[in-house]
């Protein structure tokens, strides 16, 4: 079952120039990550029950420079959190959309992930996410 | 101050094509609602505290119709509750950030909305939403 958006990344080419725009808001950045497989630093904003991530590229290859370079800065992807990421995988297969990975895989913060392909949601990186410690997938 | 994620809004060419993605994961469409003067149709599903939003142009001249020539499907705005909009808006015309509307306006439902435009957020079309009615911006 989706239990509510888990967050929502946006493309950014900065943190720290991107960052006014949401402290304006009155919103905080909570923390700031490096992933090192993606290539990516994430800021972490609280919002609800909820996330915003901005994903500022850490190299030219990484898939956020790639998005930058073809799309520009902007909405990347949404995030779901599911309490079944495997039955979920299985029903998404069943009914003919694509998913990225054979199975969902450990993501960061210890996470289970799929991502679903944009070519089969009508342009949405879909992301879902079954948090294994407990409040934000 | 921002309370949550009100809603993401998803571009989308037809709702009908689309709408099997979010059934198969369980989520369901709570109303499809026409917006006259955007000129387009909106399919609302539930999803935790916020809303996705399924936004389908009515007509060729459709803002939804244009983003969707231009990027083609997709993520196509963010939508924050807030409870202080006009103070929101004092803030980010004060900090230099453009926003869409001279004030904020009454939207669909009775509430009270603002936009920021993409070129001063880092390509997100953000929108601010104090819920007259309570539950939803």
């Amino acid at each position: 079952m989706i239990e509510r958006i888990a967050h929502i990344g946006i493309a950014v080419r900065s943190i720290d120039e991107t960052r006014p725009l949401y402290e304006t808001l009155g919103l905080k950045i909570e923390a700031i990550e490096e992933v090192a497989e993606e290539e990516v630093r994430v800021a972490l904003i609280s919002c609800g029950e909820s996330h915003i991530e901005l994903l500022e590229p850490t190299s030219e290859t990484s898939p956020i420079a790639r998005f930058l370079d073809r799309r520009g800065p902007g909405l990347h992807h949404l995030c779901l959190a599911t309490d079944d990421v495997k039955g979920d995988d299985a029903r998404l297969k069943e009914a003919g959309f694509r998913v990225l990975r054979p199975e969902p895989t450990r993501g960061a913060g210890g996470c289970w992930v799929q991502f679903v392909h944009p070519k089969t949601t009508g342009g949405v990186l879909l992301e879902l996410s079954q948090g294994a410690d407990g409040d934000d997938g």
